[in-house]
């Protein structure tokens, strides 16, 4: 087309703006041509990096994946007594999610049943399932409170951190607008604080 | 046509089949010959109960919001110090959420441009305001974590709430089988646990 923007797209570059227009319209309601419009190069011109838009789901979704999954491998996830393990990996995984927002929004909605979105959701059960294996670790040393079912207290806590996808918008944390303005150190600490101290000062 | 059901339907259960669709197409994605094959009648039935899908939106989440703001108005929620009863409607929304599950979850999912999604919207955000009026109450009052901004608080509460609409299916949670069987006293109890006491034991 005439009016087609020069390609001068990177596969991360054109990965982003593809990850934008997924989390708008919905990865079903996504196709080559809205990717085509948005990112102003033809259909053509993106079938010169990728295979189709399936590939750019599986590569949006992967560096979701890697940032998670990099979390559980930091020293401070590996060692010392597992209720501090679990805070840590609160901690970061709460910081992945900010940093790389796009890409964790599109793994949490992902609900298909293409083998990228089958796969998806595989991994994304498997972080789960390491995350509920230290707090069953934990709850065994006597450091989670036994009245809550350690099962439950995983959800409650995935609860509280991805919901923070739903409200957190990084332009608003940069600028001195109106709006809420929570870096991401301030919403970690207050999620490590909420859910392991609790929000009470007293207790009745 | 000859394959139809007869109408049966009372305004409540034709409203019950209604949301459900909703919830599994998304509104948007939801026509009225999707609602007639749900039901098994005719549209021109449908068209006998209610003007068209918007009135079933509005009716669906017009029961949501029945519920959640009723909560406001239990003696709990109005009587004692601030924390006392915001521990209460926090009790309280969890119970709401789980036995008006599906009503709720087409609340929280909605996003919209039509009247009545502008209104469910603006609703919704009216009862988070009254939760976050409670949080700040309580924290003034000293009872609630000073380094924990309110706003950022009550975010983490409902993040924390609203999840349970992800993973909760109350036909599991009623059978025998494998499936997870938390009941709505105990999700709500572990709630309540873990955002106000926290779920660790042991401070360090």
């Amino acid at each position: 087309m005439s009016t087609a923007k020069r390609d001068t797209y990177t596969p991360d570059t054109l990965l982003s703006v593809a990850v934008r227009v997924f989390n708008e319209r919905g990865y079903d309601g996504t196709s080559m041509e809205h990717l085509s419009q948005a990112a102003g190069i033809s259909k053509s011109s993106i079938y010169h990096h990728v295979r189709g838009k399936e590939e750019l789901l599986r590569r949006g979704i992967s560096r979701a994946l890697d940032g998670l999954f990099g979390v559980l491998d930091e020293e401070g996830a590996c060692e010392g007594r597992a209720v501090d393990r679990l805070e840590h990996v609160t901690r970061r995984t709460v910081e992945v999610l900010m940093a790389e927002l796009p890409y964790v929004t599109l793994l949490l909605r992902v609900r298909g049943n293409t083998d990228t979105e089958i796969w998806a959701m595989d991994r994304r059960r498997e972080f789960d399932q390491r995350v509920a294996e230290l707090v069953k670790r934990a709850a065994a040393d006597g450091d989670l409170r036994a009245d809550v079912d350690a099962r439950l207290a995983t959800r409650l806590l995935f609860g509280m951190i991805n919901s923070i996808a739903e409200w957190y918008r990084p332009e608003r944390a940069s600028s001195n607008g109106k709006g809420p303005s929570a870096t991401s150190a301030e919403v970690s600490e207050a999620v490590v604080r909420t859910a392991f101290a609790g929000l009470r000062t007293t207790t009745t």
